[in-house]
């Protein structure tokens, strides 16, 4: 019996990470195809509107979120849940607003049993639960469908590593044999995979990297700005990128998450902050509102992004409202500086605030 | 009495700082001048070679080390250590190969006062003991002169700070008095000073980072090689950051510096490690190394920085053959990899061994 996988989400990093398990799959053990569930939408292709899971299982190309980029043929796209029948391996890559449609995943129905079935989520952000507080994709699906979670995560911008750059990324597993399944289906020559016992500590720094990446990308944004007079450079990087860092820790301290001063040292943490410093969607958004003001503003970004989800628009409202809430927003410098230029001002304005004090 | 300054030191970092402390000097503190002992050496200005103090002292620049940039009138060059006369306050910023010459300081002929003179080291680097062990420029200077010295160290390209651009950085203390001095000599609106009690693990941080440096250097330098078949992108220098800043902290564990897991938080640390890995001397030799080969490649490679050491260099050297000689090269990969491409193949091919195992 093989093991079948299905990921979950046809997005930009869900379709890089089916292409990089497909890519030389042992068939053996995983059989010979790959379910992918992908939200159906038109795309144009060749100056045809088209079903976006037809391009996928006929044209072999995605697109919407990975152009440029062959999607191997052992992929299938299924848009609806009904088809993800007799699946072992469940990867979810869903943008983490959209994770709650897992609940229409009929286990009795599709033939999945619950015992055997390994699920590991890619997906970054954070999740309120039913009581208002923050918790993590891996966790929140965990409640939903009443299984363990397991969680990759790391420094890992998605069009490099469907161009076979080297990376590496971190694991956090829950049974032996699930470590080694997941070395199999995962771990490729450019793409190197270290394990640790799962701990939610890894997706919260996935979650909070976006906030610190929004800041970054602000402060960059300014540098380039020949009307704005405030002096930015590796060095106000680099003191971005540390303060930053020492947010999240604390943050992270403060919801109790544990092993964070280990964690911090895996390629989930200061690696993602790193990239995520330099390149990604929230980094871009951050470069962006340096041209735009108003009250319109999360709009009007969100309209350059071809209909992907910036992260850390949402999570800094969270975060931001969490640590109000405990009467410590103050002590959390950038945090608060992203809030205020997205929510509040609609303009860089609260930069100088920050810089200047 | 005021508290006189000198630096020891004319080059671009040891420059940027004397220009830093002396614009926005309080004279009733620390008097009208600032000495800084300087390095004769001749210099082409407006077409016409002239010596190095001469052009500080009365055209008011630094051609060879700090173009560009106005010196400030309360700078004073001086060339012979018996000039430095009672001085309170001693900056030292050599390159860390010409530390010995401070022996040279007669504080008694200079009206020295030994016990009330603060030493401050502002030098990156490591330098060897008697027994062949490296230690940090602060602990060398200390030996030498037989008084305590406190360090500044952090992400500080100097250029940059010249420039007036945001950054933070750490000083290492042993007194509260001198904690309040220092503040006030280097604390300006556009450069954040943090104070910790000093420790020696500061300085061993702004030492090893510049291996890493190389190392990110031909990493980025391998990226526009179209001659080079290795793909190379943000994932991948996150990779090297990461695994670079481990083996940072592994060393200082090994040489039993202590705080690491501490300090490594401040300036000194990530953020000296972050800004060491996009700009910097150290960086473009890295660079640079992927367009040489051959037996001859240290001197071919320095001969592009103005007569500037590449501390890296020399750093990793020691270090590799520390480790070499507790038997624990092998797992320091990336130190490893910068030796090898520096002081054995001189060319890029280890990166390739590293990157592929």
């Amino acid at each position: 019996m093989h093991k079948r996988v299905a990921i979950i989400g046809c997005g930009n990093w869900g379709a890089t990470v089916a292409n990089l398990i497909a890519n030389g799959l042992d068939e053996s053990v995983f059989g010979d195809e790959i379910l992918m569930y992908t939200h159906e939408t038109m795309v144009e292709y060749k100056n045809k509107k088209r079903k976006l899971s037809e391009l996928i299982n006929h044209e072999h190309v995605n697109p919407k979120y990975l152009p440029g980029i062959e999607v191997n043929k052992r992929i299938r796209a299924v848009v609806d849940f009904t088809d993800l029948t007799h699946i072992s391996i469940m990867i979810v890559c869903l943008p983490h607003q959209y994770l709650n449609a897992l609940k229409n995943i009929d286990f009795i129905r599709n033939g999945i049993n619950k015992d055997e079935l390994m699920v590991i989520n890619l997906s970054k952000g954070l999740v309120t639960d039913e009581s208002g507080l923050p918790i993590t994709p891996s966790e929140y699906i965990s409640r939903l469908l009443g299984v363990n979670v397991s969680t990759l995560q790391g420094a890992n911008i998605a069009n490099e590593i469907a161009d076979g750059c080297y990376a590496e990324t971190l694991i956090g597993y829950h049974k032996e044999e699930e470590r080694e399944i997941y070395a199999w289906l995962f771990g490729k020559r450019h793409f190197r995979v270290s394990f640790v016992k799962y701990n939610p500590t890894i997706e919260m720094f996935g979650a909070l990297k976006n906030v610190i990446s929004l800041a970054m990308g602000i402060i960059d944004g300014m540098a380039y700005k020949s009307k704005i007079k405030i002096k930015v450079s590796s060095n106000t990087k680099a003191m971005i990128f540390r303060k930053g860092l020492v947010e999240i820790m604390e943050i992270a301290k403060l919801m109790k998450y544990d092993n964070v001063k280990r964690l911090v040292f895996e390629s989930c943490g200061v690696a993602d902050l790193f990239v995520s410093c330099l390149a990604g969607r929230n980094y871009k958004c951050g470069q962006l509102v340096t041209d735009y003001s108003g009250s319109n503003i999360l709009n009007e970004l969100e309209s350059n992004f071809n209909g992907q989800k910036i992260q850390g628009l949402g999570t800094v409202e969270h975060i931001h409202d969490y640590l109000k809430h405990l009467n410590k927003i103050n002590e959390f410098e950038l945090v608060k500086m992203v809030y205020e230029v997205f929510h509040v001002t609609g303009n860089v304005e609260p930069v100088y605030k920050y810089l200047e004090k």
